[in-house]
């Protein structure tokens, strides 16, 4: 059994995680990490857990938990993982990060983005960035899984097979990205008030969201040029689930078959994409599962390509991944604890 | 394997049997009954099966699958099920019907509140009504089970051992109810329109809805008296869920121990309720499991009881809980299949 | 032009009453008081008034605004109005309180039932409850005005008519009562989180929510009995409105004609109060106007009556009310302002 | 008075246009016109009426309407009015046609994105497209008034000024539009039932929406070139509002100041636009009213625009903009009946 700790196991995304780790057959969960709650019981923090889980939250550092921990998740606002990790721990402990320190490889863009110092600069070589469809074989050979953005995920899942083709103009994607309430955390804001949030629907940070470099730097992998493009992140009334609509130029005339073909080349055999045609994705239809759907289109009037993702949040837009991550990591098969269907409706 | 038949598995109750029943270890779903999709793929009807059921909707009826089902559950509207049912069908298969031809005992009640005529009274001796906490040992030995209805699953549940044990008045109790839209099924109605339900909050079927008289026959065969008791249904602007809150007077003073006590021995070792104590039952607590929450409180200025409890109105009020009687009519264990735990925020 | 001061103007309840008295053809706003946005433009915490209100929000109290102000409107949590007003206060303006500080006669039960200490017990004799379908002509007459609370104004008036006839035992009375996510206020709590909130149903303070001392107060005046009430709160996943359910034994077999004609007696002439018969009032069609819906059933089967009333919880529930007061107290006439009718789907 | 006649008054589009005609004070609704609630009393369909409209739908054709209408307002599903007006009827009365039928000005455009053959193409050269802040002159001298679409109002507003000062690259412009349900009619469908539209989000008629020809058409006119764009509609989880997300490539730098002089001018002395610079508009500011909200930004890092606009739908998108023509075509102040503002939250 892997002994998984969690730290920041009270968040939307870490209880997610806990909830799947606790229901995981090769996993023993020895931590369920709290700085809020610490010494309450989860069960008092998240009711649903009653009768299955009565531990306690605590409040244990990554360097404590190093000893014993096979892996440690961690589900924190950036900033502060980056203060806690360091070589020694990375000798001890596989360490996936739910959160932003190590996702882009450039210390400089890091620091420009998120504002803040970033504090252990030099395991950026070693953190993999932890997109199982596109980084699966370095997964297996890193402590320092750099854990996707959930708008990420859903975005470069959607573009990546167009850009790796180069069926479409690099300098004119636009991502109009929608995400459910979830992805904004459980804080205690204004911005999160039931009554702020309900009957509404609007752009937030726009042409200045945190996961446009992250996006740029992994489709720019993908091309042989470096890739600017417009990310504009929305928030819907609603508990989870992301929409990406990716909008760019074909730089040829396009058939659904050929995209069609182009997407199922890319994405043979991976388990947790469903590629739907010219349908289009709806979040409901992956609520609950590790799925993305993708739908792609050619609009000949316009000479335009529209692909579209849809994922749940808090899955393949975190702890699902997280896990994935995990079991790639520790040679499990990939699909292990994940292998949930949504139910509808939820 | 047990073979199982699915008729009406295309409405919330049916989809949600469907889902459950593919994911049962011992459990082969033969057929995939639905009128109105007859001849459609099912990952078409609920693209949340893309990839995983590609199979097609057929619309059989209960003579032409009772030779080779093991189980038929029907999902269908009242009226339509006690036409097909008949002592041959019964030889051959177990019929576990979620619909409320088999749930009276009394073919007068039944004409009297569903104003159509009954088609197979004499049928009704044998049936059982399918609330296992209450019936588990006659469950065993019929191949006629009626499914209790979702309101009503959750009404007796939460008063059954304040009945049993004499705490309140029987002449006294009201229950208020509340349940999410899919209670009120697939239908394309006008009452059914998002823009009608969602920012409203509506009580509908006043002292007239038809789970009235099915609580009252459970509750009365807990008690020396006949109940006549006052069930009001709201429909609340969200997915699922029902939360019935149950008020009576208490016959004596009573205290919270108590009472605590007395529904502690009522449900010792049922899997799937929780007691909560005089806290609050919330539907999102329960919402994806098979689980009841139940609270009870006794208020000392009023002499009053008041009784709460909350399911998941698609899994304890309908298809989950027609899962668990297949699982003691055929002598698994009643968790088969059910074993899942609720997610948040879903 | 009547000069209106509002203190606690950036609540729900305040920036309602600033909507309505800004669109007043008799009023003039001279103060939108804030503590929390002390200097901050109006427009900025509401861009709705963008273009129509560029005020800016100031925090003063009550005695220095008592000089200029032909009325003070009070939006504030319960304890804080009662040290700031005195006589001299009252010498000089007229008070309409929304909050609970005036509403309770007993001084002993408010401080029971708020655990705080009632800082001007004296005033509470001059003080009148502000609800003009039962005290119209005692309004004209104070300046102290103690607006009453949401769920009391929806539940007094829904049983009113019931209680003065005598047609219900007034020791069975249970009110079930469901509110929109307004009722709970602005604050930056978990509780108001979108995500805790939304996709469900609870209720909360059992049998002690405060509102039911103010009931009793009501209900009690119109019957020769004090009257001890059971009343549960209700949080529904919508932004406004109430609805009160309210059961009670007949004291007589009674016939809708019967019931309607007590309650069309009862409310004749009332330029707020719909009576609709035996149907089911619904938030929605009282949303954004001052009205109250009332429906009135009998049931024979358990000799129970049950009356539902539906209201705009920031209308007639707390703002419209308070406008509606004001209106009475100079001499307008009592619809001025408040003759909005509601719009539908909002 | 102006007497009005609303044939299609019993949609979402019909019945907002029936609420605010019933207070304007210039108006007099001689007809509230209903096929399906032909012979009903309007406050049975729309219960908020109920003590103040007792009126019963009819079912009158335009012809018979034209003789004592001063003007009828059509809410109907294209391809209706088209056979029921002629140049008879425009002689007799003002037609404000609410549906598609005469928004664009080429019948071979109409009946390719349509798909059914316009029954008078020949009045097409007489009647005028709506967009009282694009076409206030042509309005004053029309009897047959074309109203946009809801998407289109939104979206050409939005964009109306960068097109007009050739700011951006026309084959560049793709909008992202999200709306409400109303949008989406009052019909009993599957995808307009609760469950199926609460707690998701798609895109729909992907590249294939009707109102983009009309949004090209209308912007075309602003430029010396012919504009062929990509419009994405997408289904928002609430009632009403409409927002509008516009990318375009900058044909120059920009700057905030110089965007925000741009539009400054272009909407000088407009009643109903608010500009709000670089913030980002939100449906909830202008949810009831007639306003629309536009917000502007230049992303120096992709050298393209995003221009933002939101208005109600059923207001400034229907039936708001509809009485703003009726006020201009009969000389009336613009604003006549239209100056509510907001509230919130509702």
């Amino acid at each position: 059994m892997i002994k998984a700790a969690i730290i920041g196991a009270t968040g939307y995304a870490g209880q997610a995680l806990l909830g799947i780790l606790t229901r995981h057959p090769e996993v023993d969960v020895m931590h369920i990490g709290s700085r809020s709650y610490d010494g309450e019981r989860i069960d008092r923090v998240y009711p649903l857990y009653r009768g299955t889980l009565d531990d306690t939250c605590q409040n244990l550092s990554v360097r404590e938990l190093a000893d014993s921990a096979d892996v440690i998740f961690l589900a924190l606002p950036h900033g502060i993982a980056s203060a806690q990790i360091d070589e020694k721990v990375l000798d001890k402990t596989v360490i996936i990060d739910l959160g932003a320190d190590y996702r882009l490889n450039d210390v400089n863009i890091y620091e420009k983005w998120y504002q803040v110092k970033h504090e252990s600069p030099a395991l950026l070589a070693s953190a993999v960035y932890g997109l199982p469809e596109l980084h699966r074989a370095e997964i297996t050979q890193t402590n320092l899984i750099a854990n996707p953005g959930c708008y990420t995920t859903c975005s470069i899942l959607t573009l990546a097979p167009l850009i790796q083709a180069g069926l479409i103009d690099i300098d004119s994607v636009v991502i109009d990205a929608k995400s459910g309430v979830t992805g904004a955390g459980r804080g205690e804001t204004l911005a999160n008030h039931f009554c702020e949030v309900n009957e509404n629907i609007k752009a937030y940070k726009i042409a200045s969201h945190r996961h446009t470099p992250e996006i740029e730097q992994e489709l720019s992998l993908l091309s042989d040029k470096e890739i600017t493009l417009l990310f504009t992140p929305h928030l819907v009334p609603m508990n989870r689930g992301i929409l990406s609509c990716c909008y760019a130029k074909a730089t040829e005339d396009l058939t659904a078959d050929k995209l069609a073909e182009v997407y199922r080349v890319f994405y043979e055999g991976e388990p947790f994409v469903r590629l739907i045609g010219s349908a289009s994705p709806e979040t409901r239809w992956v609520k609950g599962t590790n799925l993305i759907d993708i739908g792609v289109t050619f609009d000949p009037r316009t000479r335009r390509v529209i692909a579209m993702g849809a994922i749940d949040n808090l899955y393949k837009g975190a702890a699902g991944q997280a896990v994935q991550n995990m079991n790639i990591r520790f040679g499990l098969d990939e699909k292990t604890g994940l292998d949930f269907v949504a139910d509808f409706p939820v």
